[in-house]
């Protein structure tokens, strides 16, 4: 099983500060590795996900990509099977897709999250992804 | 020292497919992250250049990010000092600005490189990299 401890060891960028927003259940860590900024439109982070935590359901307008660089988790869009993510795995997310990413319930989840034509706009936030949904993966 | 088969196993992402153009001088691969496409605008790569490998002087017309995953190398801008890489690093780099990176001598390097603004077009490809002006670096 994978601790958020033993993922932290052994990733290669700065796991952050915690992330306090009510956008996400449980323990994540953020870490900015590219700031949103008016010439390149591709902000950067590093995202960490504690076993069983995960963001609420969200769309982005200009899409997103996923680089999963630790532990175990999973991805999955509204209408869709969840798909298990694991190190080396890569998510693409088309503009305004409703979907959710975190961690499994038994490992930490790292992926670096790139948001592409950040120029569009900001995550637009939605529900939680609930205890009955998540356990039922 | 590290080698590239040292790196490869140390690896998230895919070595991929040796670089074959002219725009390389040592040997150096790529994998195909996210290809470009008409809607995240944002090709991303998984680079790895073995031991002394590096790519030409060339400029990015919508700019780059380079995320290093693991090894030792360099980036530099035309008229500045190089600046050393190793895991964990980020390199932001404007459009239009003259660059170039690569492995050290005695190190390899990998990185992730994500084209930002690609609709603004491809690389343009310039002059290698001398010995001259690698070996003084």
């Amino acid at each position: 099983m994978d601790t958020s401890n033993d993922l932290q060891e052994r990733e290669i960028f700065p796991k952050g500060e915690e992330i306090t927003n009510e956008y996400f259940r449980g323990t994540a860590w953020l870490q900015v590795l590219v700031p949103n900024d008016s010439t390149l439109h591709c902000p950067t982070y590093n995202v960490t996900f504690e076993p069983g935590a995960r963001n609420n359901w969200h769309k982005h307008p200009g899409g997103q990509i996923l680089l999963v660089t630790g532990g175990r988790g999973f991805y999955q869009e509204e209408g869709r099977p969840a798909r298990v993510l694991h190190p080396g795995d890569v998510v693409t997310i088309r503009p305004d897709v409703k979907h959710w990413h975190g961690a499994a319930p038994d490992s930490g989840l790292t992926h670096i999250a790139i948001s592409t034509n950040a120029e569009l706009g900001e995550a637009e936030w939605l529900e939680p992804v609930t205890d009955e949904e998540y356990s039922n993966l």
